[in-house]
């Protein structure tokens, strides 16, 4: 089959790789369309040293599996998980000590014409939801995940630190609490988005006090770390959401004398993003920029690298 | 009056600088002890620009005040606040926009004969404390300042990093929670102290697996900051106790995939702290290593500097 493979850093196409064969309890799916996302972005520049296919936002349709599931649009929870350890066990099991990652850690990622996934990790996809954006549903869940760790009311003053693609549906899904929201970024066709949908938006170099209670922050740079901060009251919250590839450097007295709180945020719930996006409570139509097919999955990786764009599918359907 | 002055991180001996007088609202309190801290080794290394008297653990004896303070041995809280800020107003006065704190910021502090603070800060010592063990109100309701901010109970795996005053205060107090703890340091003679509590103890080359729920990091070093981080669980939780004096590099990538949350922790409730003192429940006696009058300040902070050392105390009582 047609993938993407990465090795060293360096990512090729392959058109020799035998569509996979499910374990038990796995489903064989063909990958209908796929999303790059920075974490793909940090693989190729090591942030972490995986050799495989990447891609872990996808949506297709399952081939081989459990009736229910057969012929169905689904998305996938992105951890295959091992049910047993101390994290599964007590639910956390997007922490399982034993978990493979798609197209992350030890799994064969969705860039490539077909994957396998435990079918505890699918989720239909509603009728009313199309292929494209279904394929948010991954990140829309991440993006979900602060507000299971952080409790967010309209008494909030909240801040997301930047307009890319993760600040895009961070801002959006933090909206929907009815907080005091302001999102500050550097582009403004993108901040544009997120105007029409009645957020407040700044850009970077604008003045912002120490009074906001939570920074999201969606930079994955120390530019924007340090921002965040400084927009923060004493014993405010400080959300750290994107991939960094490097070491950040912090002012840990700062963090110690206004006791400021600093929470790590990854992976998020899948079902309220579906259902975030049946009901058309998120817009994420606007976030799509380009879309390649397979074959052109480098021309896609060099266009998602580039600076300012939101982002790219790829489109795994074989044509003819 | 006999102070110690701070100024361009040197500090000095004067006997020039005159017995100050209270403003409305404040008292003048004889000091009769206070304590060498290590904010008071970082502010001379520079860690905040601060010029004027040091000092901000303390017991005294109000000499001018309303009278059911006066003649009274207290202890006072450090922040001076203006009770009118948006902090103060909802009870977080210890983030007080306007204040200025004993010894630290603003305001002369207790490496003096005299020194002034309001009365609404001050509160009386029980008879049965004694003058020494008093001083450790302040660093006791640091240390509690934790539980505060995290639940801690006899279910948190915790493990406290650092043996010195911080870190031994910290520890006594968390093993009154019955959680299940740990201390690791590098002094055989100073981990004994907390051994003969019944606490646990380690040492810092010792293999510490992913297994704890929280981690207090009371070394105020870098390398002591690491061992925390990786001590802690996924969803774990590490308190930041320490001054630090530069810029700390993290693994922000560890905290982001590991959901890791950080907290700065600094001032905490005095009243519990003496509570604590009267009922005997931390013992607080051991952690006195020397004791100096005031006109060998110089070489009691000499002796509080050397690594190693716990606390250091400075009498104030003239002689003769
Ligand atoms: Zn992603
Ligand atoms: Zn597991
Ligand atoms: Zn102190
Ligand atoms: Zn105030």
């Amino acid at each position: 089959m047609k993938t993407l493979w990465l090795e060293n850093n360096q990512l090729q196409l392959c058109t020799d790789i035998p569509i996979p064969t499910p374990p038990p309890g796995e489903a064989l799916i063909r990958v209908l369309r796929a999303g790059i996302c920075n974490t793909d972005l940090e693989l190729l520049r090591g942030y972490y040293p995986y050799k495989g296919i990447p891609g872990h936002e996808f949506v297709g349709i399952v081939e081989k599996g459990s009736p229910h599931l057969l012929g169905k649009r689904v998305v996938g929870e992105i951890n295959a998980v091992c049910g047993k350890c101390r994290f599964c066990l007590k639910g956390e099991s997007t922490h399982c000590e034993n978990r493979t990652v798609l197209g992350i850690v030890n799994r064969n990622g969705a860039f490539a014409e077909y994957l396998t996934l435990p079918e505890t990790n699918l989720h239909l996809v509603p009728d009313n939801v199309s292929t494209d954006v279904a394929t948010f549903t991954e990140p829309l869940a991440a993006a979900l995940e602060i507000q299971q760790q952080v409790k967010i009311t309209a008494s909030e003053k909240v801040l997301v630190v930047g307009d890319g693609k993760l600040g895009q549906l961070v801002a959006q899904t933090l909206a929907l609490t009815g907080c005091d929201l302001l999102v500050i970024g550097r582009h403004p066709e993108k901040l544009a988005n997120l105007e029409e949908r009645g957020i407040e938006i700044g850009f970077s170099d604008g003045i912002i006090d120490r009074s906001f209670d939570i920074a999201v922050e969606c930079t994955g740079n120390p530019e924007g770390f340090a921002l965040a901060l400084r927009a923060l009251r004493p014993r405010g919250i400080l959300v750290l959401k994107s991939t960094y590839s490097g070491k950040l450097t912090i002012d840990a007295s700062a963090l110690v004398v206004d006791e400021i709180t600093l929470i790590g945020s990854r992976c998020g719930p899948f079902a309220p993003a579906l259902e975030l996006l049946r009901t058309q409570q998120v817009n994420v139509s606007p976030l799509i920029q380009a879309r390649y097919p397979i074959a052109e999955g480098l021309t896609a990786f060099s266009h998602a690298k580039q600076r300012g764009v939101l982002k790219v599918l790829l489109d795994m359907i074989e044509e003819g």
